[in-house]
């Protein structure tokens, strides 16, 4: 099966990259790590370990014709085989604002919608076609992979509950998370992958909402809840168990004794 | 009382604005309008038969710089009494793709975030230390305003649920309404509103998203379910009856003997 990351410089989609082609060439037969620019030296490393399952692709997710050319760059790579699984991992957490929502720059927080949710529209629909003649159709949203970057705030409900960030329903719990744009954006990106869902219902697709928690990563700092490897490794779990009974939902990592990652579906 | 009314120059925001302006003295001393360019031939006549009682302003709410300038010209007019209501109404239903999400032009869909979200957004931050001089300081969010124009497409289910599009739990009923970029908007409001609200908790702000149903606009054409009046005028009771007790909190009109406008709560 062949996987498209974007993000993959560095934190969350670094080590999906990694994970995954860490698994047997029968499970994962072509890793495609998108990332604006040339690759970071962790990166090219995986990609030198790999090299006849891996290819790297430079592309800006709030760039139009750069995800237009990198679609036409990997469809020449696979062919008839399409794409079997799109991660829509880039993402930004935009500006910390600890004044409040009115303090945030109107220009900041269009900034943040248009690459974190416009940004996986781009890509989705333009790998669409190829995504179609794949095996697999699984698109897979990432829904509050910046919760990282918030607990350097200091919010011990943050951290508890940061796996929800998103979440409508528990946005009382987030008042002190001072990244309104961030939690607009990722509310947004929600109903996109509901009406992608919608749309492709039936169709065998498969886009899924994914939560990978709040990982030590270069932006989730050392006081994070879990290893980013511990994290990601779910998340490839939710991955390869997805089903098109799960198409439109939004799901949380289950992390065995830790009742903050209980797996469950993520309350609206 | 003061009102600042978004989008005032045509359909909900004009009919805001005359019934308003059609509301004793006692309590409605100011009705401001604020729309693009010149008022047309019907808000002109409205503001001519109200001339001490109202007010244009021509602003846009996408361009940050000219919303600023509208919150001065609107500080002249109010000094130390500040604004007590403001109805953030204006929005734009963007391009109606009935082959699907995939084929909405990414720029469309970040236009109708910047008008819907962001719009907000820049006219509630500028508008903030006004309303902190108001008596109500309320903040009314309308969405899902243009649900209007939706029927045009003929969906006897988006008909009988319109007025709840913007939620998440009911959107696989709108599958036939293709405004993906409205929909995401409308969602992502609703997040903006709460937002605001969590900030501005105990402090006496009442921040209120309101549906006002489908309406005869000229958007929503004639099939609609009500008279623009109808649903307005229940919109404005929801406006008058808000007590801080609902601050965060999304609403629908309420018409008797109607069960597709029952004043509840909009799900999530």
């Amino acid at each position: 099966m062949s996987y498209l990351v974007t993000g993959a410089s560095r934190g969350i989609g670094l080590e999906l990259v990694k994970q995954l082609l860490a698994l047997p060439k029968s499970q994962v037969t072509k890793v495609i790590a998108l990332s604006r620019g040339a690759p970071p030296a962790a990166l090219q490393e995986l990609l030198d370990k790999h090299t006849s399952r891996s290819i790297h692709i430079a592309a800006s997710v709030d760039n139009t014709e750069s995800v237009k050319q990198a679609a036409q760059a990997v469809e020449a790579q696979l062919g008839d085989a399409g794409l079997d699984v799109l991660i829509n991992n880039a993402g930004v957490l935009g500006e910390v604002s600890a004044e409040g929502a009115r303090f945030i720059p109107p220009e900041e927080m269009l900034r943040v919608l248009d690459v974190n949710v416009v940004g996986p529209h781009r890509v989705t629909a333009a790998f669409l076609p190829l995504l179609e003649k794949g095996k697999q159709k699984k698109v897979i949203n990432m829904f509050v992979k910046n919760s990282d970057s918030i607990p350097s705030i200091g919010c011990a409900d943050v951290r508890r509950r940061s796996s929800t960030m998103g979440s409508i329903a528990m946005s009382e719990y987030f008042t002190f998370a001072p990244v309104p744009p961030y939690k607009i954006s990722k509310t947004a990106l929600h109903m996109l992958n509901k009406q992608y869902a919608s749309e492709y219902e039936g169709k065998g697709f498969t886009f899924l909402a994914v939560s990978p928690g709040w990982l030590k990563t270069d932006l989730g700092g050392p006081h994070a809840d879990l290893d980013v490897d511990v994290g990601v490794r779910d998340v490839i779990r939710i991955i390869l168990e997805a089903t098109p009974a799960q198409n439109g939902n939004a799901v949380s990592i289950k992390v065995s004794g830790n009742d903050r990652y209980d797996g469950k579906e993520i309350p609206w």
